[in-house]
């Protein structure tokens, strides 16, 4: 037996690997595309199975494509969901800008299968051709745009969001747990009036909260399905009532809230909804930015730095100084965000350069958006586990700091006045005094009026009116 | 009269013009920080005045400021808020990055103001003091975020929706004008199937509808204010209730739904909602920027271009072409889009350097913004009448584009399969010939069944099923 | 006398104010472009005065322009150098993307201002004419891109480079006055081995010079001038020694090296040269980034942060915390180095763009090329003069923090081994000792031998070999 | 025998598949870094096998390191450059931002294995430590950043490079190929005065040609290596003479001329060389899609596009459209430039976020380098071979189009005017007729006259002086 079989397309005939399920397309693309080796990303070809077996149904359904050629169909877009044909998908992101290699990649191969289901030999247009009845009522044009809709919701729902709640809940337990550590602020990184490490954390908590609210609102435009749009958007070869029940049978697989796109040229030669929701992830990129820095100078130590926060110690952290240990988790977090923040630039010049009737940047586009939902999701899921729900409070370290601080003096602003107030912090600074020693010595207060108007526990929060 | 008076700050004396309204700190701001020329934007001084309106009626109301004062720091608050002051703000955006220079700048000139209304003599800390009595209960930090809110929360309801909202009605009359014009699809830039003229306009309609529902969908964060928050986020010398007050003050002076921000630490350490903002223009730009290349591509020529659409002839285009004529207005349009995606660069990387209690990229992050939604609403403006409205499509050349374009083939597919239809479009190509005469000749097709089955006028939307 | 008078072009007539020395097309602008408030940049309207002065000379020298008029129209561009002339030049950034505008502005001001010295009559075509006289042999596509180099290169030169040299003075004076000063290593924002505080200031100083060598390299080709190739590069309608004879004069009034581009193809369709230079002050963002953290971080406290550093305390730092200071100059430094970076994105998005012959995004680079080069030369001006020359190191602290380290310990490595060093650092930590406490009860050395080899003053540099 | 043994570090025991050749570092970052999938890149992986090469080569001649020893770590190392231990180096991006379990990687893998050549015993660290032999007066502080330099030059030097060289020689034949063409000119897509075709390729080949000019003006100080600083700059606990030595070695190794970091500070603080060599390549992102786009639009048709260049047409285009063929190569070009756009955001954010003696986000940074280089190389060759070398000109359409514009009118600007050309150029336009029959009615020419002075191959070039 041949280890090689010929395949053929509209230009002619080509040889194919004859264990690999791939057709003439496929293998074409294989051969001018020899760049870089950045394959589709696995949740695009499980996207792209989803797409060709709610197309099959669909058209089963409609009545245009025979039952049993279509759960033929059905069975073999099954195996590409559940991962069993990856080692079929050798195509780049590097092809052509419509996905069509990986739209044929994915009929080629549901074909291939599917003829081996029914007669035994793998591969060939027959009797299951992937034009015809792979792409039956469909383009690439409107078949990738979805497939690229169906990633993004499920990467960005099934992995991205719940990480981003069990983070959120991390820090909110933080927030909770530390209501009553009272610490020095630090604004302009210098010292200034007390908050708790509570209320610190709970700022944190907020910025993630908000940032799931963000995504959550991209979603709905996320999940617009191109599909029927064909070609150009106008539906040409598709049946009416297709894009529709299109949608409602990838929500059937998916579980997860699929609609029509209600206008499809918009669908397919934008991508707006693509950038929308890098846009979501690049603002939480700058959050966890924010969020991973504070926690790593508040961590910075141990005798040397801030020291207010003790992070865990999970590996030697120098290859030269004995001892050390570094806050690898915060790091490798902030490089996600510098790397989430580039790709949305990316996004954006590619979802700004489509001509007419088609963006021909959609792989590039979709190959980012889920690079940046998957490393948010899972550095999340790093930075938690293996930082943020060790973290402990270095409470004696932290009162220390926060009792010698001059920004106390603010508290006696609505008692002496702004200037007066200044005085007092700019003689015991000069002084190196207290600032109760300066406070008496300027004959402002009495002792003991200080000590009552000046308790950092009062001072977290308005005061009563 | 001497035209320098003496003003004081907790630094000490320092010389200020007679005339102007500014006290010490604003001087030494002016003195200190030469960079560049970018004034703070009016849009933002008049945010500013209109907070310091809001603060003292918050105060008045909670009687911890006296009627008369806090009437009189009205009275000018309103000049600053009517642009009546505005040569007193000389402060660029290059300060300190908590814009406390501007809130007291801001807060030095409503009190010189007011000092003069009062006593007849400008500037001062006498009887009014630009701390203790206009930034009572306040702290830059939570001030100058509350100022950016209402800035851009205006800035995007007041100009940048109502334009773009104009421009969609301009883009949806042209979609409906156009929907009997069929064309040349073209995808890839090459030709395709065809679609109607009001078909690819509607597509642009549907990207600028939801553009301004992503504008939309940021408002509510952009709209919490971080006044109550004072200097770190606890609130610390303001007066319980002070924020809810505060913020139903603005609204009432604004018309608008602003709200006080549930976590002040997180609205004073991050500004996310600002990146979220420029996010959603971030879309726009690269929404215009598809539309406006389109437009303009589709009315190159006169004779060498595509030549479809016809655009207004404004002005002479060239210094040496004589007669040439260019689309200037989607170059504007252009433009504006790669600087508002530039913008949206800086306020990310502005965004994400915050650290503990402070964000201190405050000036740049709200300048940038402005000039964003700025920049698109007046861009919007003159695109639509400059060029959108004048419009006119050139439907003997559209016509003539059509008629010969090989892609009708496609109508072909469901009768005579995707592969002979292959064979009769490269015939066609090849030859020379019209797709009917190499149908007829590969013996697919009588002309009377060519003629049934290619027809243009119904390959504009999914056949029956 | 009336206040308007009628000026004319290729469309008709149009009302300009009287007293404006501009004409019809400069006025079509300012009524079809109402969009934002950016002006062109004044270093550009003297470029666009320095293109039509050294144009005119070298018409006059090649006999092709009147002696007469050629000098009246030097003179009246000389004007437009020395900025007598200023506010007849009211065109906003965002018009025309060839520029054309501004250029037919300057030919117009120029004829304009020539006319009147010549007839005693503002305005008009005669005897000169804005575009056969003043834009003789020229094309805004060759004169525009001129201009921008000439006022880039100019601003670099004249500006940024000399104000970077004055930083790494100032930087390199620090690093000479610390070489004494032995402080605690951060890696990792950890306690890391020791260096001297004028080695830290070292690399500041290095990160300067190399950035001002990047700046220097992008010269030669931003010094390419595009004259001589008219409207599609092929320099149609100019003479032959046109461009060389331009280069040469514009190399004489400037007293800079300009050349003739060499392939005025590139020179026109695409602006690569300027992304180059706008790539050259990305670098420096990023490096005054970090040394702006840097040095604010170090300058932290004044009790509860680093506190090595003293920073010059140039203003009262906050509206409500009396007698804080806050690291203002190193605020406005980072935020123009976030404005830079983001100007770069908007530069390479727009130097991207280009179509055929010409690049239509030619105001908006310029104009945030300009932005970049004066914003970090003003910044470096005046955070090496109101913050580097006035930092004071903080001795006493500096040694406390040092002698405390643990990561003195690396000092022991080629003595008893990583894994033995790691015991002892280990050991300290958890029962807060001395190194030389761990040491000595590990047995591991005596505390002689301790004291020969964990020598902070030898661990500021490689051993002997 | 187990499938497990027990590797130990500083913090203790921990179990390692008994096949692998890493320690006990590898594993717990393995275990902690469960982040994307992205392996640190091979090439980076060879240049750390390089960069132990050239220590071990190094400590042997200084007398520091045993010579059986040391050989053995020759031995093994050039293993890791050869490719022969990558299933050994399973770490991904996202890890320490300093690299250090990567270096880690190194020091173990080399141990292991050369422990292995030994002892017959894989893994350990004995008789070969991890850290005391394999990082002999090394860290991972000067480590890595040596490596990200020897792999950035190289993927520069080796592939960049002579992908782009090969690039330029083709567009460069093309020019030649085509000098005698004679097109129309496109500003502002809008038809304008002619040139040849060949010209118009000239411009893509002087891109391409600066392009290269300006990576190599980045190699010098990219080839400067950090080696010798150790962990903060200083070179504790290395030995005079090292670094120089380390870079010579190198040197001769990879036949590349590297040197020794004349400031090591800077060198481990920051990675500007990094940024600039992006910025070089960001630069040509920006050619190359200028390139791409112009070549597709060239292309564009076949029947209702401009049609004047014919593109290799090397794959079916559609799944729907029967015959369509698309510039699928310019595409996947111009997805690169976008990404390699992004890549450059990315490491602008990442060199500006270092702090104090480390940026920790080198990683990132080396990763994203040595994406854009590879990528920029690959797409070069890929578009070459595939496009550029097989593209041919449409002299019939290029002919028929230049012929009827209406832009040969600016020939006759010397001779009646600009005011008089725009008549005719107007005339001709609206009554359809060609500029010959506008101009003879307007009386302004004769018909010989006319033949006379509009000759488009007089039009592509100055006239004689």
């Amino acid at each position: 037996m041949s280890d090689i079989r010929i395949e053929t397309d509209s230009m002619g005939e080509i040889e194919v690997a004859a264990d690999r399920y791939w057709g003439a397309q496929t293998q074409r693309s294989l051969q001018n595309f020899k760049i870089g080796g950045e394959k589709m990303p696995p949740a695009l070809i499980k996207a792209l199975g989803t797409q060709k077996l709610a197309a099959a149904r669909t058209n089963i359904e409609l009545g245009v494509l025979d039952k049993k050629l279509g759960e033929t169909i059905c069975q073999a877009a099954q195996e590409v969901i559940d991962g069993k044909l990856t080692d079929h998908f050798p195509l780049v992101v590097w092809q052509t800008g419509s996905g069509t290699q990986s739209n044929m990649n994915t009929n080629e191969v549901i074909a291939g299968r599917a003829n081996e289901l029914l007669t035994g030999e793998r591969g060939g247009k027959s009797p299951i051709h992937p034009n015809d009845h792979c792409n039956m009522g469909q383009s690439s044009n409107d078949t990738f745009p979805s497939a690229m809709s169906i990633a993004g919701v499920r990467q960005l729902s099934e992995e991205t969001i719940p990480a981003l709640e069990k983070l959120h809940a991390s820090l909110d337990a933080k927030a909770k747990a530390y209501e009553k550590i009272i610490k020095i602020g630090r604004t302009h990184l210098m010292d200034a009036t007390p908050l708790t490490l509570g209320q610190e954390f709970s700022g944190y908590a907020k910025q993630i909260e908000y940032g799931i609210a963000r995504i959550k609102n991209t979603l709905p435009r996320l999940a617009e399905l191109a599909q029927g749009g064909t070609a150009v958007g106008t539906g040409l070869n598709s049946v009416e009532g297709f894009a529709e029940k299109f949608a409602a049978q990838v929500s059937d697989i998916t579980k997860l809230p699929f609609t029509t796109a209600p206008n499809k040229f918009e669908a397919l030669a934008a991508h707006d909804a693509i950038i929308e929701a890098s846009g979501a992830l690049n603002v939480l990129a700058a959050s966890l930015m924010k969020i991973a820095n504070d926690i790593r100078m508040l961590g910075s130590g141990p005798r040397c730095g801030l020291g207010e926060l003790l992070l865990p110690a999970n590996e030697p952290g120098s290859s030269i100084m004995p001892g050390k240990v570094n806050p690898t988790q915060a790091e490798a977090m902030t490089m996600i965000c510098a790397q989430v923040m580039g790709n949305h630039t990316t996004i954006t010049i590619s979802g700004s350069n489509g001509h007419f009737e088609l963006n021909v940047f959609k792989p590039v586009m979709i190959y980012n958006l889920l690079q940046s939902a998957k490393l948010i999701g899972d550095a999340c899921d790093s930075f938690r586990e293996n930082c943020v729900d060790g973290i402990e409070a270095n409470e004696e370290r932290i009162t220390t700091l926060m009792q010698q601080s001059l920004m106390l003096v603010t508290a006696l602003n609505p008692h002496i006045g702004y200037d007066n107030a200044a005085k007092v912090a700019k003689k015991a600074y000069v002084e190196n005094s207290t600032l109760k020693e300066a406070a008496v010595a300027l004959g402002l207060l009495t002792p003991e009026e200080f000590d009552e108007k000046v308790r950092p526990e009062n001072m977290v929060g308005p005061r009563k009116a």
